[in-house]
């Protein structure tokens, strides 16, 4: 059965594989630490995408036996390719499917990165990602939140062109302001043991790797990303945007600063 | 010369005076790793106020030749008598003084935590502090932004309050919004060698301590501490924020979560 899902807000596009592929790489060190999983280990990514996380679990755990999940081909083959390059050696199965049509397999650990908030339902879910875990294995989630960007110098049109993100996102089914729920989500969805941690990216002038990385390449992008949607939906002029985005540039200025913040959440299947 | 600061906007009453001690207490490890000056070292506390963070000082580096200065004799007089009985042994000059009266002194470092969002002239603070401390000593200064307050569930009404509380702190010529200024300022304050780090407080139903000891009796305490100021100014209504504190407290709740960024600074005079 073939669960009829929500757009994906973000698009399929050549950029955005790009966009997501920075994202991973300068966000890596601060997202991935603390996950290993022992070699031999059996471990369901769910909705790896483009592989954009993929690259960086295998760096971290690169023995284990993956299954890496997604409903779209496309990416899919892109997530293959790149896999094949960097990890030759990886034992990967790539699976073309749905999370809700995946035989209960008893994985050793599940990881969810960047998932549940494209998602209408992500108790269901998780819950479905509990299933596919052998009790005494664990589900590893981690989701961003947009409210918790805030920057200098501070500016309407900017702030505006985020919140026209998260309700088109909310609009498509999904939840740009996920991270703070991400306990009592997995809570909800029967995991115990539930640990969130907040994982903050800082960026000011004096971290011009983060600037471009993260600020420009990763946020910016993100957002100007759904301009011509927003513009089609009636939710911003074409000068209010690009002021918008231009503030949003200053913030990735000299003087300027940014502040987000991702969840991170392990929980055990009892 | 006595310049002519800005009302505190907290107050100065018992609650508040518990409400700074509560705080700083759940917060010391947080706002405090990493600042231990050397036995012997003169450091100088700029707005010590009641002594909340200066006993954390002292716990962390007991040997120091510490001055500790604030424009509040009755403040000054609570922190003396609390570091009389938690350090009977430190060293401590209290000063009732404004931070632009001291003479150069050259001290090795100069502390400063949650007195730049009252001022009006946050520059004009960090280049006096900077000209008080000998070339190559250190400024360490710690301040809150509440724009990186955000909670589960989310609540237009929470929010309001938040937003009042930030709009009489702007009114009062501070501003609550500072922390993601804090790297700017102290470059422009013609400090060198500036680092500045988010200090994050996440809270969920899993952590007990700190949804008491931060999110009820530091943030919920300190918004609901201007009730009766912004009743008075007519942004709200006594049902409004009455509605507001409620939604806050259930961020509190077993299933609520709450987040907040503290910004640390250190940077060297030349």
């Amino acid at each position: 059965m073939r669960v009829d899902f929500p757009r994906y807000v973000h698009g399929y596009s050549g950029p955005e594989a790009r966009r997501l592929g920075d994202q991973a790489d300068v966000l890596a060190g601060l997202l991935h630490a603390g996950t290993r999983f022992p070699a031999g280990s059996s471990v369901l990514e769910v909705g790896c995408g483009v592989g954009a996380q993929t690259v960086h679990l295998l760096a971290a755990s690169p023995h284990i036996e993956l299954t890496a999940v997604d409903r779209s081909a496309e990416s899919l083959a892109t997530a293959r390719e790149t896999v094949a390059r960097r990890f030759p050696g990886a034992h990967v199965r790539w699976l073309h499917a749905d999370l809700f049509d995946l035989p209960a397999t008893g994985f050793d650990h599940a990881f969810v990165c960047f998932v549940l908030e494209h998602l209408p339902d992500p108790v269901a879910a998780l819950a479905a990602v509990r299933e596919l875990v052998r009790p005494g294995g664990t589900a590893t989630v981690i989701e961003g939140d947009h409210g918790s960007a805030f920057f200098h110098p501070r500016s309407t049109a900017a702030q505006a062109t985020i919140d026209h993100l998260v309700g088109l996102q909310a609009a498509a089914g999904g939840d740009g302001l996920i991270g703070r729920r991400l306990h009592p989500l997995l809570c909800a969805a029967g995991l115990r043991e539930v640990v969130v941690e907040p994982r903050t990216v800082y960026v000011d002038g004096s971290r011009p790797g983060l600037v471009d990385g993260f600020t420009r390449n990763t946020f910016i992008a993100m957002v100007d990303g759904v301009r011509e949607e927003a513009l089609a939906a009636g939710l911003s002029t074409p000068d209010e945007w690009d002021r918008g985005i231009a503030d949003l540039h200053r913030a990735a200025g000299q003087d300027g600063t940014f502040h987000y913040t991702f969840f991170k959440g392990t929980a055990v299947r009892a």
